[in-house]
């Protein structure tokens, strides 16, 4: 008797890359050039190239690799951000890169080549404005959530769905990063000690650190939509006339505020970054004018298509009962402040920076800012009940 | 090439469940005899029994009978139930039935015959009074809860077992017979012409649908803990020195205050039958006092035990933050008080009513005791912000 070989996992080469593209017949030309693109923390990324055309291959690596230190992570990340990628595309292809090719033993997902866009908060740094940004997520964040929702899917399909996108490692990082260590003297936390005091202040706010605990404890058990589960600008491309999200690994089904929460964080943040990166006074406030104004105009797009969505096509009885659309919706944005509250210190903070204020040179400078930082986002976990329009968010913003 | 036989689902007959249990050894006499004893609309039950020994051999049916009617279920609640009763041994091992044996395939779970104690709905329909019941509730509740909650588990463990007791057939049972049918005119209700008033009242309370629509929302989205499922009297076998769980074949992971709630609303239930049960005045007084005081104990002893095991086995950093605890036991009983009213109105105008009501013969007096249960289940529903202890939810169920 004869067992087959069995397909196994190995990172691919430059060569391994591009004859998987050839092969597959993804692209037609016969002279493909290849190179590796990643940062290589997580995972490799190979664009290959013809004259006209070209493709991304995205490989998964075994483990994570952060300052230095390297811990196994699974490649079944690989599947759920394929299958999220995928997911999303029956809602908002405009929105996604097109997904061409899968391959879960390998971890590869091969997928329509953005060169073109630029990551945003790249953009945004460079005080760029992008007029369909605000507009393209409200819509992302409203139709990924609601057609994921218990008001649209039935029973059985939400459930099978929960299970399929369980993404326990990938959560876990979340959970520590964004909701734990940030509150507590842990070692993955990463600031200046000129910013001790501050630190040391906000790890013995009781009010604060009972508020994160409570936002992390509806992270950990709130199931109620599929969400890209790491929605900062570093994982949305643009282009003036394009938006693109990408990089869904952490996609799971969690609490409905999460991913606006996180985007409006790492707008606020880009915002703070300004008083140094706009240097000229006028085109200062215009670009930080401009970021307040996608804030807000990110909300009210997503209130507006999830309500839309929510009264033409729910499936749930109770979803014409007066009412329960405007609880949810309360409930969603008190939770949105919430984690962008923990977005903003665990950004300043945390193991993960934002290069918008760490690549502010002078160092009194971006000290400052990042003073600003953490008491805004303290202020927002702990009075984010009291904040009740997005007006008045983004005047906390402005008066950070 | 041969294949071999493939193990296939039957329904047992009398002699293979006996011969089951002795092929076994699971009762080392050799002269069995054996009884179904089932009611035959979910379940097959055997009770295999020698001289000095006997078992239960429970074997789902691939249906589920109601009134008549018959519907596929899923066998995999025998998967369930079993893992439920042998997850809950691990922590309370004095409060459920031994499990001995267990048959995926046959949908098979043998076990300890309790055949000494009486279910515990018709022992209180007899106005019995049992020491124990309370106390017993409250452990199983608190401990089963706090070591499947976030607060105990690695977050690895606790979404493995989430995705093991996702039960997506039995949940829809609740979702539509607790949390919807009830609240619109639909023809799983069940009540008679006599009450039609009322219950269309109750249909058109705009205020009522909409905080049964968002009880029905946390039930659907909120993974806190493994729960019972199914936690009303009828689940639970008692006498005057033991009290026994059974029938987990609902568990799955939701809120923490549903179980609790379920079974407080079946003691209030059989407090407002004893207006009938109980002829003599004197002895319905005392009757109804032991049941408020069953109610209160439940609770009290829950909260207590959650709390020392949260203060004592706690593996979350947060649980050491001030006022965690607190807004979770907060939210945990105003929950209940709202899943309490549901099963209330539920029990009273839906499809599966309590023999503690519907066994009132004479039909004013049913009617009577009916519309005061209405009328409960509705303000706690509405109003259960205002409930803050549980001594102000006994005087509502002794003021109904």
């Amino acid at each position: 008797m004869t067992t087959a070989a069995k397909a196994e996992y190995k990172a691919l080469t430059n060569e391994e890359a591009e004859a998987l593209v050839k092969n597959l017949g993804l692209i037609s030309e016969t002279e493909l050039s290849v190179s590796e693109i990643g940062d290589g923390n997580l995972n490799l990324v190979f664009k290959v190239t013809g004259v006209n055309e070209s493709v991304i291959v995205k490989q998964a690596l075994p483990y994570a690799k952060v300052v230095g230190e390297s811990w196994p992570l699974t490649l079944d990340r690989a599947r759920i951000e394929s299958d999220a990628l995928i997911h999303a595309a029956k809602y908002v292809p405009h929105l996604v890169p097109k997904v061409l090719y899968t391959d879960s033993i390998l971890a590869v997902t091969i997928m329509e080549d953005l060169s073109s866009h630029t990551i945003a908060r790249k953009g945004l740094i460079e005080s760029n404005a992008y007029a369909l940004l605000a507009r393209d997520i409200g819509i992302f964040a409203a139709r990924t959530a609601f057609y994921t929702s218990d008001f649209y899917l039935h029973p059985f399909e939400k459930k099978r769905l929960v299970q399929s996108f369980s993404n326990p490692e990938l959560c876990k990082i979340t959970e520590d990063l964004v909701f734990t260590d940030p509150f507590f003297d842990h070692e993955t936390n990463d600031f200046p000690e000129e910013l001790r005091p501050d630190v040391e202040q906000l790890w013995s706010d009781a009010e604060l650190c009972r508020e994160a605990g409570l936002l992390k404890y509806q992270f950990l058990t709130q199931a109620e939509v599929l969400l890209h589960g790491d929605l900062h600008t570093g994982s949305i491309f643009v282009k003036e006339d394009s938006t693109k999200v990408i990089d869904p690994e952490f996609a799971f089904f969690g609490p409905l505020g999460f991913d606006i929460g996180q985007f409006i964080a790492n707008i606020a943040l880009n915002y703070l970054s300004q008083h140094h990166h706009s240097q000229e006074p006028f085109n200062r406030k215009e670009t930080q004018d401009k970021l307040l104004k996608t804030i807000e105009e990110t909300w009210k797009t997503f209130e507006n298509e999830f309500s839309r969505l929510f009264r033409e096509e729910s499936t749930e009885p109770f979803a014409g009962t007066d009412g329960v659309l405007e609880n949810l919706l309360e409930k969603t944005f008190t939770d949105a402040i919430g984690f962008a509250g923990c977005e903003i210190i665990r950004r300043t903070i945390g193991l993960a920076h934002v290069a918008d204020l760490d690549s502010i040179s002078c160092s009194d400078v971006q000290h400052y800012l990042k003073r600003k930082a953490l008491k805004l986002g303290a202020s927002l976990i702990k009075t984010r009940s009291s904040v009740t329009t997005i007006e008045q968010f983004t005047s906390r913003v402005r008066g950070a």
